[in-house]
């Protein structure tokens, strides 16, 4: 607290992101990163910025990045916004879309940078509860509103919306911007990207953290209408004309370009999440279906909070949420097959022991 | 203009940067770019960092960053805040530090970003106007106020304010925040990171985009209290947890760290500017005495957006704002020695023709 503080500062809750340790030795699954290196086309095209290069500014509007993203979408570069992140790109989209006389609305189990974006900006907001199965209840969106958002598949449950149940409640919501965020759908949904040319208020976002195994360079980036996108491009230029590096411009371009290894790597990830998945439940967990590359469970006789001290006394870290309703659930990120082994046999052991407390 | 957008876009001006040009033969004069390539040993870290790890976040407090500032500044880690470039750096002390009741105050003919970052964040400014030799009166600066922000030199006129007017300016002003955003420092003056002990309300915002060759890697960074480094974390933890990728955090701790090519460049650099200088003046140039990577000159017989275009017809690309007291002004990058010689030749031609307008 400080009299030099802004007010909105003395208000803030910052987002807490999982825990980035500096151990070698831990198996990481609380992040959702992917196991896999990116590209070698995107490491041989990383290695030839480091150069004289560098000396001089990035291109502000990133223009090779938003034609090789709208390549590979098949709209026009004009309705691709680029940022520093998808968490960048969110908190432009909140400030120059959600922010209107009527509350926002969004799952109350969600991404929890949501709320925060909200206290950032001033935006008033609602949520609507999840179903008994965590599903995302679309019936509840109708309703007066100042924009909508939700991942999809949701985090950190993993659930997906279907696209024609998002197709309708575009149909039914076509006053407000509806946010899809898709940092997840490569694992197991359909992009609503699809959607965007028939729907000027949808915003589709994506990140290259996950399915491009690039959380180190920072690259996310929207798809929507262009005046949609206009909206985003007035924000940045007024906050920063360059948040992205040469780097991040040079390797998000070829990782858009490898598609094989993009195709390869999340195929392994999913065929992975599907049997870890099967395992999970033969030990007594109940796993909600995920279309992510996390699984979103809970053991019915194990305290989670508990379960996942055991298993980072083992050097496995999983991610635990403090946050009623899924106090009891752990979120556990794909792995290697050699991981995920790992995993099953570190919880086959601890459960054979008496749990300290019941869930 | 769209029904979507939230009411602050329909309000915005955004930030022009300087053109970033695609052709490769141009002498690029106009973005106060280093004309020297980074420290080799800031390109091998950057190779090293092109590997498997770029599938993991990178630090999100990038501490090892904080920690070669720090040690380079002589103060403590805590007291230094990192963003992506002392754009963003810029952004967030807007809106942590500097949005109050009272005014802020700035000069008149200064870094044109600072009225756009009051449009984004709504806060109410006062600019004061420069003196005759476009020189800052720190005087007119100790009057009810919610805060000050100059560069130091100024931009784009490159004049230094001594250490001694900014201690003093800084005794007038306890009661709110004092940023001196240093982006030139490194070429002619003292850094006021000198007096951050002394004084709680100063925020002192340096980049790597100058004198570290470094614009392409987006590194900024801030050094003042603790308490005001806070202010600046609650928002950049409400904004996004990664800013810095992992090359900008590895080069920039090498940059910090390769002292002798800093003392190189710029050393070169400041020489290059003091003979250019000279030789423009030799041409009747009347230029303000410069303490940055720049000269701010004007011809008297020479409309400078005229001169301006003649010297892009040769190739060369000069900065010319249109704004009121100096449009008459040109802002010219100190370049390489080569460089700044085909400047003086194309402008001796040039001056021997008849000007097409007079200024």
């Amino acid at each position: 607290m400080s009299r030099y503080w802004s007010d909105i500062v003395h208000r803030l809750t910052p987002y807490v992101p999982g825990e980035q340790p500096k151990l070698d030795d831990l198996i990481k699954l609380n992040t959702n990163e992917n196991p896999y290196g990116p590209s070698p086309r995107v490491l041989e095209a990383l290695r030839a910025e480091a150069n004289e290069g560098l000396r001089l500014y990035p291109d502000p509007n990133a223009e090779r990045l938003k034609e090789a993203v709208a390549g590979y979408h098949g709209v026009d570069p004009a309705m691709v916004f680029v940022g520093n992140g998808s968490d960048e790109v969110l908190a432009h989209a909140f400030q120059a879309l959600l922010k209107h006389r009527l509350p926002l609305l969004f799952p109350d189990i969600t991404y929890s940078f949501y709320p925060v974006y909200c206290g950032l900006y001033g935006i008033a907001y609602e949520t609507l509860p999840l179903g008994p199965g965590f599903e995302i209840d679309p019936g509840g969106y109708a309703r007066p509103n100042g924009g909508i958002i939700f991942p999809n598949p949701n985090a950190p449950t993993g659930r997906l919306l279907p696209l024609r149940t998002i197709g309708r409640l575009l149909e039914e919501n076509s006053a407000s911007v509806v946010v899809v965020d898709e940092a997840y759908i490569d694992f197991g949904g359909e992009s609503a990207i699809a959607l965007v040319d028939r729907h000027p208020n949808l915003l589709v976002v994506q990140t290259l953290s996950k399915s491009r195994s690039l959380a180190g360079l920072r690259v996310g980036f929207a798809v929507g209408d262009r005046s949609l996108i206009e909206a985003l491009e007035r924000v940045k230029n007024s906050f920063n004309s360059y948040p992205l590096d040469r780097f991040a411009i040079a390797g998000a371009c070829a990782a858009m370009a490898d598609r094989d290894h993009f195709e390869q790597t999340r195929a392994r990830i999913i065929h992975s999440r599907d049997e870890l998945s099967r395992s999970l439940t033969g030990l007594g967990f109940e796993v909600i279906p995920s279309a992510a590359n996390f699984l979103f469970a809970r053991h019915p006789r194990w305290d989670a909070a508990e379960l996942s001290r055991r298993l980072r006394e083992r050097a496995i870290i999983v991610r635990h949420f403090r946050q009623p309703r899924v106090e009891q659930y752990l979120r556990i990120t794909i792995g290697t097959d050699a991981q995920c082994a790992q995993l099953l046999s570190v919880l086959e052991e601890l459960l054979e022991q008496a749990p300290a407390t019941t869930g």
